[in-house]
């Protein structure tokens, strides 16, 4: 038997008052006589490294002293194992939440301290779990999906498995037989039976689905069960129609997009890296983060590359403070990081300042303490959708580094059931902050005074619907009906994807959102010598078989400084935008007459304004408003938006610029550049094509061509303005002068 | 002649691209050859030293790099001395802006480098101004207040008088005495002529008229001018009715409270502490910085007091985000803290980041660099207000440190034509986060777009009205009917201050703030071990001759969790809340029935919940609404408000607690405390006291007694619930367990 080391000691010594006991470990001699209860999902060898390596990295230290402090409270506390009754953010719920928790700490501080009373801890819990477990049926709160046994929906019962298996591996050799057998029957096989006797869940390609079968494949090593793993790995029915591997290669495209979208690949990302580890750590044959050329570590990139400022972009369900911090991405980082060895993921690490209190999270810390860090490198691409890559996508535009200009266009596909009817909608972000924004969800995550934490009326009301997003809005409908099984059939096509210096361009189309219309929508981050900040270009070419209401909004985050067109103001009765489909939601507050001018308007953000100048070729209204109406219970926030609209035309073309300029010094009180340095924008349309100029202040001005048809080897030609201008190929920039012509 | 030390040389070249040239620098015996042209704002002494160290020590380094980039960048662009036309924002205001400063600037950058380009820039600018200033009359946007001349209002001359006569100082014998004399008669004579020439803004008792008498008297000093040093220090007429002395008397109180509060306080620090350095400098004898028992000291440490989060209390009209990092309080602290040798001053200068460019800036610098730095003592205290202190005051209490909790009441006197009207107001803070607000002021500074950057016509029918502040309205009025002058002759009567370890109290009276009203209001910072935090306890009691409408709101600042009542909501068509003193601005969401049960309402901000429960002794209905109605341009910012009403009574007490419980962590998706820790709030009284009950999860109860009679010899008893409660003096609190008996 090894006691721990007098290095090890003395610096447990050093770190008082948390005190690692130096009781003994369990040796490796005893480990090889109870092989079956040795430890799988981090080995003893591994355990053992740790054990004397633990204090000597900071961010590791941390980790454990966290764990300890925690851990001991509630040993302290005693132990509480309440019959299952409050739903998310409830007591019961938080309870069982925090025991699993402990239940994943006291396992490794046992290995790392090798003291008893942890292992002792994880045994007594469980032991209530065992008394407890096989008396619960469906849970008086659940409701919708299949209701869980622990908590209200299974998902948190599947995540309750994961985390708590982690821990009874630790200390299963250290349990007496007695209590083990009872422990492993009663509560882990129960649970697993539980999870896998469920298809309709366990065998979904879903999220939920991946919690299931982590858990129950984490299960199967830990209790030598191999049908657990083949279920987990090949569902219920064992044929590789379902489970694991199907989720793999169905739920990430080729790029590692998850088609719900950032917030549920982070929430997805957990159980697949977890339970991937696992698996190769006792199935390394597999090559599970080989499998589809990598993908599992292309999500983990995928996730870090659809974040700005630190957090996730919002599209489809999604809480606006979830970001990189998340333990599920410092599950994923620790993990990617040992795999690949890619010195870019310790920056993310280095933000996260977390790491996991395994094997991994060492590799993590010891890197970072030895300066390996390097910056991760966020940059414009385009994130296929869907299995094969073929159903849109999300395209990401980037300029001036990490707090630069990020505009985000979402012609992914639906996305399931968490997914907004927002097809070829956009996100813009400059200066570290949101600028032009996505609702998100409307949820107060396990805050019980909201409907318990769940998704709110207003998600379906409000947050779902297409009005309160940045793209099309026909006859004030969602798109598809606002059916998302409809909409899951039918994704975007891409057309253009391009990336110079100084211009970055994405395009999309998408046909049959609405009967009969079709419509086109193609974004530019432009930089430019005259321009202060580099401005997005808007072009929305949209066309439909009869004569329609065409909404065009955009959600801005800012205060309103100039109101650049003549507007009727409803400042002592506001009217309601609509009846329905989100417009019963947003209050009007003022509006203004058809025009086919350009119009302004700039508001003022954390020091910067933004002057979006926007026009269609057909008249359109220009309406401001704010949502927050038919909202009884204070459920949403208050936020402003302008609407562009055009009345009873078959086919319009929406364009704009957004110009991000200027300083605003409140500490100085100075302000620069307060106007905007664009003097006007045009549209000239051609027989395949359309060009945008803006004119630029000095009198230089900059154009852009976009064809119908992206191929590179059509020739284009649109004139206007006493100018012409020929192309060939799917786009082109042109730069001139004052009154210089293009040939 | 010297030249520079190779140490010196070396550094330069270290920190290149910056690059301070070698030439000479003016020589001791040539400066006592020109005794009336040598530096007297800065002596050539302490230049010196200052040459010797400048590269010493970061912070002072880091500004020298600055003002010369800044500097050589305007010596490139050439000198741009434009004919007045824009308002503040505007163009040529900001350019003379800019000029002041780097006038400044090179000034300082001669005497650090010695190269005489530095000199010859801002000969050249001033020559410019000698050739402008004499032909221009008041401002073509000049308004109000008396025009200025390079600046719409007197105001800002005044500051580029301080602040480029600086810059003059120091290079004054660098210049050629053709050059000199038409600079020092065709600029500073003429402009300080025109300052002091204004008795109607010079003689005032004002913030703006200290600006003017100290860039007179600065001039004075510069030119050997006597007569504007005498003008500045004792008025016009020189007899001490005016002047820079009699302001010292009469605008700060004796605890250095400035009766316009703390912004204003900030702006006026800098000409009260940089002419007090100038006179300390040339007039040692008068002691200025002891005058009236160090009061200008004791305001740089009042105003440091009065601010959380970093920024200051946005009492009367006040920009949100002015704070701690101004460069009025950076030139305060430096001054400060030459003086005091106060290494508390140094925490602030640290979190400031910036020193001056002076003795003073190079004595903070050094002191931070040689880690004296100790915590600004942020402490519960009552700042009174009036030249004698018998004026009313600010209340302010503290717990739990800097980020903890600060509760403001704001019991002083009007305060001039910045005052807002809002006797007995009060702010709370707690997590650093403004919880209880105050609108401040509305206005965009120097956003040319927001009517040049003035105070908007908003700021007189909202910000500063009575109903957009958190106390009470009596018929829809504000104090003493919305006239400033009417309530300059009227302050609050304070009652209560007492800090003890777990309550502190602050309580005043305000009579005829209406005719024939008086209210009187206690507030309450109180821990307890059954409370998370420490909550605010709060009792308005007032008393009128007649019937009357009672309005008291409460503006709050977080996402509404819970309405704890029944209310009738406005889902559709939000009505106004009234007609005029700021009660058309506001809209009303919901609204309730009368009743005298005590409602709650719960909110959500940065993760902390906070919960208020309310109460009035009479009937009284409850609403919730929100700022931004009958605003067609979009000056207002959109906030929440919670108000309480009582009508047809002559007399009622309003009280209610704040508790800040829980925590929100949405990272870790956790939620603790979400539910308030207090089960009800009682009130009773008794023939000349009150008393609050706090009955708390738990059974225990804490009460509090309050005698109107703050007097500590009177003995009081109220009895309620069964329970009577005695005891001597102004309050009392009372602790009891369940079922306990209060003796």
């Amino acid at each position: 038997m090894n006691n721990a080391s007098p290095l090890i000691l003395a610096l447990g010594l050093l770190l008082a008052p948390v005190c690692i006991a130096s009781a003994a470990t369990p040796s490796s001699s005893a480990v090889a006589r109870q092989d079956s209860l040795a430890p799988v999902l981090v080995t003893a060898p591994q355990w053992e490294q740790m054990r004397q390596q633990v204090r000597r990295y900071p961010l590791l230290a941390g980790e454990a002293q966290r764990a300890e402090r925690r851990v001991r409270a509630m040993m302290e506390a005693g132990i509480d194992v309440p019959a299952p009754r409050d739903k998310g953010g409830g007591y019961t719920h938080e309870q069982h939440k925090r025991n699993y928790q402990a239940i994943h700490a006291a396992g490794a501080l046992y290995r790392l301290s090798g003291d008893q009373a942890y292992a002792d801890f994880v045994r007594d819990m469980l032991l209530r779990y065992a008394d407890l477990y096989p008396t619960l049926g469906p849970h008086p709160q659940g409701r919708g999906q299949i209701p869980g046994r622990l908590f209200w929906q299974t998902l948190n019962d599947s995540v309750w498995l994961v985390t708590a298996v982690q821990g009874y591996d630790a200390v299963r050799e250290a349990i007496d037989p007695a209590s083990r057998e009872r422990i492993d029957t009663q509560v882990f096989r129960r649970m697993a039976e539980f999870l896998a006797g469920a298809p309709e869940n366990f065998d979904k390609i879903h999220n939920h689905a991946t919690w299931a079968v982590a858990a129950t494949g984490m299960t199967g090593y830990v209790l030598r069960d191999r049908s657990y793993v083949d279920r987990a790995l090949m569902g219920t029915q064992r044929d590789g129609e379902a489970g694991f591997l199907k989720q793999v290669d169905q739920l990430f495209s080729p790029d590692g997009y998850y088609e719900e979208g950032p917030y549920y690949q982070r929430y997805a990302l957990a159980p697949f890296i977890l339970f991937a580890n696992a698996i190769e750590r006792n199935d390394p044959q597999r090559g599970i983060f080989r499998h589809r050329d990598g993908v599992l570590l292309k999500a983990v990139d995928a996730l870090v590359q659809s974040s700005y400022g630190g957090y996730f972009f919002p599209i489809n369900d999604a809480i606006l403070d979830k970001g990189l911090d998340t333990e599920e991405l410092v599950a994923g980082i620790g993990i990617a990081y040992a795999q690949t060895g890619d010195a870019r993921l310790l920056s993310i690490a280095e933000q996260q300042g977390r790491v996991l209190l395994s094997p991994e999270g060492l590799r993590v810390a010891r890197a970072l303490a030895e300066g390996e860090a390097r910056p991760f490198d966020y940059r414009p691409q385009l994130l296929r959708d869907g299995p094969d890559g073929t159903e849109g996508g999300l395209a990401i535009l980037r300029m001036g580094g990490e707090n630069g200009q990020t505009l985000v266009m979402k012609n992914t596909k639906q996305g399931m059931g968490h997914g907004h009817f927002d097809k070829l909608n956009w996100l813009f972000y400059d200066n570290g902050q949101r600028v032009v924004t996505d609702y998100g969800a409307a949820r107060f995550l396990n805050i019980e005074a909201k409907a318990g934490g769940i998704y709110l009326p207003e998600n379906s009301s409000w947050a779902r619907q297409t009005i309160a997003h940045n793209t099309l809005v026909v006859n004030e409908q969602s798109h598809f009906g606002g059916d998302w099984k409809k909409g899951q059939a039918l994704a975007p096509t891409p057309l253009l994807f391009d990336i110079t210096d100084d211009t970055q361009i994405a395009s999309a189309r998408m046909d049959d959102a609405y009967a009969g219309v079709r419509f086109t929508r193609t974004q530019v981050l432009l930089s430019h010598p005259a321009l202060g900040e580099p401005v997005v270009l808007d072009l929305l070419r949209v066309e439909g078989d009869e004569p329609a209401r065409y909404d065009l909004p955009l959600h801005f985050n800012g205060h309103i400084m100039d109101v650049g067109f003549e507007a009727r103001s409803a400042v002592t009765t506001r009217p309601l935008l609509g009846k329905a489909n989100g417009y019963q939601h947003v209050w009007i507050d003022a509006s203004s007459e058809p025009s086919a001018d350009a119009r302004s308007l700039t508001w003022l953000l954390d020091g910067r304004f933004y002057t979006y100048r926007f026009a269609s070729t057909a008249p359109s209204r220009a309406m401001i408003g704010e949502s927050g109406a038919n909202d009884p219970a204070f459920n949403l926030r208050r936020e402003p938006m302008l609407l562009q609209r055009v009345d009873g035309q078959a086919s319009t073309t929406f364009y704009g610029v957004l110009e991000p300029h200027g300083r605003y010094d409140g500490t100085a009180e100075t302000v620069r550049g307060a106007n905007s340095r664009i003097d006007r924008i045009a549209h000239h349309r051609g027989a395949d094509a359309d060009v945008l100029v803006l004119h630029l202040d000095g009198g230089k001005t900059v154009a852009l061509g976009v064809a119908d048809d992206p191929a590179a080897d059509a020739a284009h030609e649109v004139s206007g303005d006493g100018q012409q201008w020929h192309w060939q190929g799917g786009w082109k920039r042109f730069d001139t002068s004052t009154g210089e012509d293009v040939k």
